[in-house]
């Protein structure tokens, strides 16, 4: 039955391939014929128009300064944005928030026993890089994770890996027991907020994170400052906040204004043992002193001697953490391009990357933030020469995204309502570009304008990069070397968590996407090195990998904002849950009662597959002939727009209530995978058959109304 | 096509393993039904008289002096095995011969710029193993490499990965040119012999080769002497001779007499660049000052430092190699349970293990020489309690095997027309015992008496290894282990290289077997530290791993030498080959014009199977009504005894006519995977159609030949 089934779709999916779009740019399907060269004229205009030396400037702007969110160099760098707005001719506004941020005071890490020795919390500067070398530094050296708690912890050390849930469960399997011990991971795995919450929940004192040198230094490449990664140095900073809302942690699912109303911080789950950060030599002065049992093999890193669960009765570190926690005024800055048909308050395409970094941030967000500049600067000129398009366009630097993607959510929040009517779509490009490997995750009706936008930009030529770098080769687009070979076009991932996406997409449920170029052989994720000397030499001078995110970006917005008919694809997004809906389906086991339901769910996908597939087909072929009434194509856009918010549950998700898109969320216990069909994915987890049968319930009434909603847009082309 | 066939062949196999031999112990298909149970009786008393005291002594006697062939260590063993076999009631015998072997003079490694600094070429002493600290180890402490070249070489360096092919290619293609360099290989990946030969043909000076961490070291487990791995100091001995003969390297295809006609030493391919063999701690010593570009990602290792292709103009290092290579006497030591049925002549049913080692070799060859022992103690006293079996059993403790498999080459050679009138099998031990996890190569002929012997040996219950040991439920058998949860019997893995059974397979086609039980968790391979104290602290001091090793070899040559019928499986290995034919279909590029005769091949196996399987079924019926007339059996065992022979080839293998076995033969470059159909892989390689017809043409002649002889076999039975 499966196979037949499986057959039939194999069919319907090289139908939609096949002849009905052939010859048509790729993307450009529902534009009139008579339309489409002018398009691609302008397609190839805007992407000659990025230009690598305005790249470099707007890194320089923005990247000379450390800027942590509510830092001195943070309201710089906003009162810089926002004059970058303004000088391009945009409305340019701040949006000022009030959040609950974390700021260390102090910390120290000392071995007690067997020997005494104070051990490094700050990065040593590099020789030749000015930025690490600066006086301006001194007050963000301390390597830190924000929301850690305050305290003082002398104890014994148990290793737990990654710090995963399955770690911390093979360690009790192993006999160690964290309780009152200062528990020593890896980055790497999961987020690190989840490390902080599992290491509590097994009774740790304390917890030590630092950078395995085979994950991120000598075992990938050459280290800092003569190759590009992590030395013995390199401290990765970060959050540890993995409340069940996004944003704010004093105000989940209102805005965070001045005099909002506020939780009382007492109330709230962040962590309350000391969390400290470390680079490897930090943790090789402990961990080659531990004298327990031998690891798994899986866990051992890079360091040069065997790694051990536990230190033994004869190893003692102290640990002392003091960091405060406080309102902290900072803002996001928006800059619109408005569109001739939008409405006065549409936000329409909104494209987004946060400013805020742990210090200098070249890489992380400062990458993708330039190519955001840039984009705007191309599209405002493309408005000057061509008139303003017809949706409206926002460029977003987010506030404290650092500290858990609060600038992002707040203005969520505080725009629900708006953006859920006039919001189109949403383009993040948070630290986006340090290679030449293109990857998009993207919600799948953009898939097609995404192909189509790499389609026409030519994929750089030359990059000084060594390993990871995919080089084009003469006359090849991004698209070419995106597919690597492959005849098939290809699919674009599911959105995770992490970044400022995630409330457009979980919240307010809008078509979004991230877009980044990565594969320089290197990372200074997070750390004091992340600055413009480390990426010129790093990812390169060039500039050619922001110019391929921004060339990608600004034909994608630009076409999206001048379309008659919104080029979102209606059939991709039923086909990319059927792919989630089977392999769950064999995740199921045979005794499960629930088989027929799913089974019946998967029918009702294929259902809207195929409407969606006859839609796309009718609108292709009206495209080609008749074209559309302004009527017409106005209540298509409408329903196409809307049809994403089909997923949104007014309960939200169990457990996390502030998570409203039934569609996809992050992960629970790693916070950046993706987990598409959340309720039904944790329902697999507790694998009850009556908690699976609710959540296909659920699901089956958004499918019902997806393919209503479809019909309905199908009946405009009667 | 091939679908229909596969599914036919599916059926055929799914027959054999179905009702007929149902009920029947597994083993005993050709056994008289009457006499089934009383055999099962008998196995259970042989597995039950393996006594692990006794395996300690046997131990002691052997692995309490260093004893490299040729010396006086050697001379004792000798000796002490001799007076072994004779104690249990064997008839001993000595076999001497006279080898052209090589042994170390001086070395020395140093860093020359930009330090100046003498490098370790000892290991030291481990605190607490008496062995290692021994005076009496004096002359053996210089680690070395037989077959050296002498020289001194001061020059830059080049590292090239595990020093296979392709790694020497990898370089090429990376722009490294390691002409009158000295290149830095680490051990794994192939025989050492041919990181040697590929260096010297790229034109290096000289090679070091040293063991990398993380394969033998902390990237495993706890280090020498906490643990069982590699220390810093730990260096693998070994052989460097390639020749495209196994044995003497003076007296290819005939043996090494006192007095034999010998090949001029300057006329054969012995390596002329100096190699030395160091540990880690020296290899790093070199390597992280290296200042080249960085490596390809898989061929990082466990050093802490990111590995580089090649020094840069200001690391040079000295080595100075001087050896003697000379003719050397020692001898293997044979001992003879008598069988009622042999002729005088007939070897029987042969296991043996070498008893050279590089220093102790407590572990390599020592824990396959005691289980030899005790199998020759244990069937010694059944053949005086239940008689003497039918057929002769032959021990033998081969010399000089560690310089490249010389004393059972020099026997196989010297007495090949005996052995191929009344060998009946080949069962190899060499390092047997070092862990829980039983594994069998063999030829498929014997895979029913292996699993059958599994059957009826228990799995050991308790050992106090740690990682990688298989410990046993209760009342669970060895095959229960072995198969590992799986409902089908394993498949045995073809033969590779590398020990005393490549004579006896491929120059003689004698059915061969190699027995072991591994997962221990360390390795002291080849060094110093492989004694006693390293054997009993690491695989544990209860002989359980050799008791298992013992147990099975025990029952599969008792039932072999006590059957009426040869226990050889007749269908099994068509299977074998039909599997390697089909994986070499997929191999052939479409293109090829080749397909139709290999799929006549094809076509051809598989009625092998068939006849194979309709006589087993017979036999089997025969075996369960009426039994066999003496004649009859006598003839069916003949048939059957000779069937491997089959695949002997007059003129050998192309390039290396030494090799006559067109069945199996180790592969060229790596010299210890198994090349099951060698002539078909080689002509493959080359791929032409020409080269690829010639070995078709060739195997299609065997299997015809097979075919016919199966067809008497089975005119037996008519």
């Amino acid at each position: 039955m499966a196979t037949i089934l499986l057959t039939a779709l194999a069919i319907c999916a090289s139908q939609t391939t096949a002849s009905p779009t052939a010859g048509v740019p790729l993307g450009l399907e529902l534009w009139p014929r008579s339309q489409r060269a002018a398009r691609l004229d302008l397609d190839k205009q805007l992407a000659q128009s990025i230009d690598r030396e305005s790249l470099a400037k707007w890194h320089d702007l923005v990247a000379s300064v450390p800027h942590p969110a509510g830092s001195v160099g943070d309201a710089q760098v906003i009162a810089s944005l926002k004059g970058a707005f303004e000088g391009m001719g945009l409305e340019a506004e701040l949006h000022p928030f009030t959040a609950y941020l974390s700021s260390p005071v102090s910390a120290s890490l000392a071995l007690v026993a067997p020997v005494s020795q104070e051990l490094s919390l700050v990065e040593d500067p590099l020789p030749g890089s000015p930025y690490s070398e600066s006086e301006e530094l001194d007050p963000y050296r301390l390597g830190w994770n924000a929301y850690s708690g305050s305290g003082d912890v002398t104890a014994g050390v148990v290793y737990a890996n990654y710090g995963r849930l399955e770690d911390f469960a093979r360690l009790k399997e192993l006999g160690v027991d964290c309780t009152g011990q200062i528990v020593i991971t890896r980055y790497g795995g999961n987020f690190r907020g989840f490390k902080a919450k599992f290491a509590e929940e097994a009774g740790a004192a304390a917890l030590i994170i630092y950078t395995d040198p085979r994950d991120s230094g000598y075992g990938k490449g050459l280290e800092s400052p003569e190759g590009g990664w992590a030395n013995c140095d390199q401290i990765q900073r970060g959050s540890l906040k993995t409340l069940p809302w996004s944003g704010d942690p004093l105000t989940p699912g209102y805005e965070a204004t001045k005099d909002a109303k506020r939780l009382n911080p007492e109330s709230i789950a962040l962590p309350t043992i000391p969390v400290q950060p470390v680079g490897w030599l930090a943790a090789t002065q402990i961990m080659r002193r531990m004298r327990g049992q031998s690891v798994p093999g899986d866990w051992q890193g890079g360091m040069p001697f065997r790694y051990r669960l536990s230190g033994g009765e004869d190893l003692r570190i102290h640990l002392k953490v003091e960091q405060k926690r406080e309102l902290v005024d900072t803002a996001n800055v928006l800059g619109t391009l408005r569109g001739t048909e939008s409405g006065e308050a549409d936000p329409g395409i909104i494209i987004g990357c946060h400013h805020d970094a742990w210090v200098y941030g070249a890489d992380d967000p400062t990458s993708g933030l330039i190519a955001l500049l840039e984009t705007a600067r191309v599209l405002t000129n493309a408005a000057k020469e061509h008139g303003a398009p017809r949706r409206t366009i926002t460029f977003a630097a987010w506030g404290a995204e650092e500290h858990g993607i609060i600038g992002s959510t707040e203005w969520v929040e505080g725009n629900l309502e708006r953006l859920q009517a006039g919001g189109v779509m949403y383009i993040n490009l948070d630290a986006a570009a340090s290679g030449l490997r293109l990857g998009v995750s993207a919600s799948p009706s953009l898939q097609t304008l995404f192909h189509g936008a790499a389609s026409v930009v030519p994929q750089p030529q030359a990059s000084p990069m060594g390993a990871g770098a995919v080089r084009g080769t003469p006359q090849q687009s991004a698209l070419d070397a995106w597919r690597g070979g492959s005849n098939s076009l290809p699919n674009v991932g599911f959105l995770g968590g992490g970044s400022d996406h995630v409330s457009f997409l979980a919240l307010a449920a809008i078509p979004s996407a991230s877009v980044s170029a990565r594969g320089a052989p290197g990372t200074a994720y997070h750390s004091l090195y992340d600055d413009l000397a480390w990426y010129r030499r790093v990812v390169g001078p060039d500039y050619e990998s922001a110019a391929l995110v921004a060339g990608i970006v600004t034909v994608a917005a630009d076409r999206t904002a001048r379309a008659e008919l919104l080029p979102f694809d209606l059939a991709e997004p039923a086909r990319a849950t059927l792919r989630v809906l089977q392999s769950m389906m064999q995740r199921l086991t045979s005794g499960s009662g629930t088989q027929p339901e799913l089974r019946e769910l998967i029918a009702s996908v294929r259902e809207e597959i195929q409407i969606g597939e006859r839609l796309q087909s009718k609108a292709h072929a009206r495209a080609e002939e008749a074209g559309w009434t302004t009527g017409s194509a106005g209540r298509f856009n409408s329903l196409a727009g809307l049809l994403e918010q089909c997923w949104l549950s007014q309960n939200g998700l169990e457990g996390r209530e502030w998570y409203k898109n039934l569609y996809t969320a992050p992960d629970e216990s790693s916070g950046y995978a993706s987990w598409p069909l959340p309720g039904l994915q944790k329902a697999l987890v507790l694998a009850t058959d009556e908690d699976i049968r609710k959540a296909v319930e659920e699901l089956a009434v958004v499918v019902s109304n997806r393919r209503v909603f479809l019909g309905s847009v199908s009946s405009l082309l009667r």
